[in-house]
């Protein structure tokens, strides 16, 4: 596939293909306009498009694409597993997010295919391209749904009940588009099929533009998980209240944040990062002191124990913000993942056959961390110019683009 | 008008002719489900069956409505001004609002003109009631708006480029709802009309309830204003951001809201508030660090130089929790109003002939504030047991209700 031609400008084709569907149009909070980037959430438009996109692209190169239980694509090159190669990502995005995170590594992976056949390569073991369900968990909160849905990590009553920032269902929302909810859930079935996974990810930091380096192999995850915390108070009027006395949610919520970023920045040496990126206020009104203050919690760490360290220190803190407005909190536990460590044997297997690649430690979780549990699973990260990642200026030089599926490509070829 | 035999709960009939209209059924952050109370916003549904509510009443009590160029409703006895008596209020809400706030008022000038009528009573004067449109700004942004426009303290031009927060226009609501804004704007011949205006006001504090009395005169109105405070820093991801070097606007903001609300206790003696009560995050998203957070301040304080000595503190601290995380501030006044005076003459007069009921300040706005500036100007509160506002839990006790009736009917028939 690689064209020593191209420029270090410019799409892989099939991004390039994507390239409108889901553009965020939204206005931000900003006085500069629109936030740019994408909205690509399970089952809105923009997300059946890309699903139909997928179909198209994997049927066109006469692969047979079938939904599992779980609303997870597999798209087949001959007749499904046992013992397949499986690769692929996702193809949902945070809001604002950018264009590589998650269709880069279903882009590859189709075009790893046609290189395949371009070279009149046929594999002599089952071969799947996967596309999993709301990875991000931008929509219902739970993030890589499909693959924790799959393995049994998520119960399929809990995934059922869980409901977007408008209070749509998961069940609502799937039967709204014809999805069949009823049979979520544990899927041994499709896991029994699955030899390997593989994942090509974009990088979402800055490690390879300090090596040099277009490709690398995953060794790590964070322990990461989501935790949502409720202050609720006493709405009133913002005027006529007294400031002695208020119960204001949101002054306790804005103490937790500033205390949760000091925490984790005490526990750098345990690679700690706690971050609320989201909240929700009731009522919401100008003059209003708010009732209830939501704001969602990501924390991630090293080890398991270093993460739920973090968080009850966080929420201890949090309980003294509380406790001084006056105000009471709940904590709920969205999502959790411990740190994964990727198959050794795949990662320096992998990494010696690309020309000893360096290896890197992620704090992103991904659907290849929910597997690694249940498969042997490795990850594939091409370099991010920008190092920034879930926002429009997450980038991949087209150069890179092309080595990480040469990377694929012949890793693919080693297996099958 | 007051029946010595009813209870000391029910609502008045007019209040409950509109009970179920624009009931609040969102879903707040909340884990307890509904937020309750009402949304009621300028050319939503509810706010536009409230209009034809009013119409309705008006008219069948024998009242000719007009609407004016700036979407207030006026309800005519006989021919329109000079030198009319006005009275009423506003019948929008803040999200999540009480039923007392605005339509009392409003319910309470319609059983006036009942109850004269009742008694055969024939003006010698112009008369009207009074529909104010936006006056909480709930929808976009500006507090009174309609008697703004109507006494030429905002300019037409900014109002009609005022956004909703899904980034309508105040142009574009007003076309789709049939409503012209090419004359939105100061409009002296409305004015003109206005003699003197009264306004019948839920009590917003506890005031009455500390001082035994149903009904009390206004005697000032605290300065206030709001400020749009926008932090804008780096979105990225966040597990893959170490915490040094990020630019998060949201930890500013929570910086900024902990520093506000101390600021203000510190001035307790010049009657300082300080609120934030609505926020704007970009991107959004739990596994990501936002690229902007715009918080609103609703400030207040006994004077106009208190007031701005308050804000200009809240914006120095502001600037430094931005420059502390590497982020940039924006600040953009939304509105202003001073402190206000009602006229000592009415006051006075009006507090005597009702059996020298007591004369609160308060720190809410109102429209009576607005023309305060422009015509005579008066207001009388009616007892909240709660002494909670713009909230669910807002009340009025029915014989409360009646006394602000009877008070209000013994001003008109003495005016007119």
């Amino acid at each position: 596939m690689a064209d020593s031609s191209v420029s270090g400008t410019g799409l892989l084709p099939g991004l390039r293909e994507i390239d409108d569907v889901g553009r965020d149009t939204s206005r931000g909070a900003s006085r500069t306009g629109l936030r740019g980037g994408y909205r690509r959430h399970l089952f809105d438009d923009a997300e059946l498009d890309l699903r139909a996109w997928f179909i198209a692209r994997a049927s066109a190169a006469g692969l047979a694409v079938e939904t599992d239980r779980n609303a997870n694509l597999w798209a087949w090159w001959g007749a499904p597993g046992p013992n397949a190669v499986v690769t692929g990502s996702h193809l949902d995005s945070v809001p604002g997010g950018g264009a590589y995170d998650g269709p880069l590594g279903v882009v590859s992976a189709l075009d790893a295919v046609a290189a395949l056949r371009a070279a009149g390569f046929v594999p002599s073991r089952p071969f799947a391209v996967v596309v999993f369900a709301e990875e991000e968990g931008s929509r219902f909160g739970v993030a890589c749904l499909g693959s924790r849905l799959m393995t049994g990590q998520l119960e399929p009553e809990r995934a059922r009940s869980l409901l977007d920032p408008e209070g749509v269902s998961l069940a609502e929302a799937g039967s709204r588009v014809g999805f069949d909810v009823a049979n979520l859930g544990h899927d041994p079935e499709a896991l029994a099929r699955i030899g390997l996974f593989i994942e090509l990810h974009v990088e979402q930091g800055r490690a390879l533009i300090d090596l040099g380096a277009p490709v690398a192999v995953a060794s790590s995850i964070l322990a990461h998980g989501r935790w949502r915390l409720t202050f609720t108070g006493e709405a009133d009027h913002a005027g006529t209240t007294l400031m002695q006395g208020r119960r204001d949610p949101v002054v306790a919520a804005s103490r937790a944040i500033v205390a949760l970023r000091d925490i984790a920045v005490s526990r750098a040496a345990q690679d700690a990062r706690a971050t609320v990126g989201r909240s929700s206020w009731a009522s919401g009104g100008t003059n209003v002191i708010a009732a209830e203050a939501s704001v969602w919690l990501d924390a991630r760490a090293a080890t398991d124990a270093d993460t739920h360290a973090l968080v009850a220190e966080i929420v201890e803190a949090s309980t003294a913000a509380a406790t001084l407005e006056g105000c009471e909190l709940d904590v709920a536990e969205e999502s959790w993942s411990g740190a994964v460590r990727f198959d050794v044997g795949l990662r320096e297997g992998f990494a010696a056959a690309l020309g000893d690649v360096p290896r890197l430690s992620t704090g992103a979780g991904h659907d290849a961390g929910v597997l690694a549990g249940v498969v042997p699973t490795a990850m594939l990260f091409v370099r991010n110019p920008t190092g920034i990642s879930h926002a429009p200026e997450e980038f991949a030089e087209l150069a890179d683009t092309l080595a990480g599926v040469d990377a694929l490509t012949s890793i693919l070829r080693s297996l099958l």
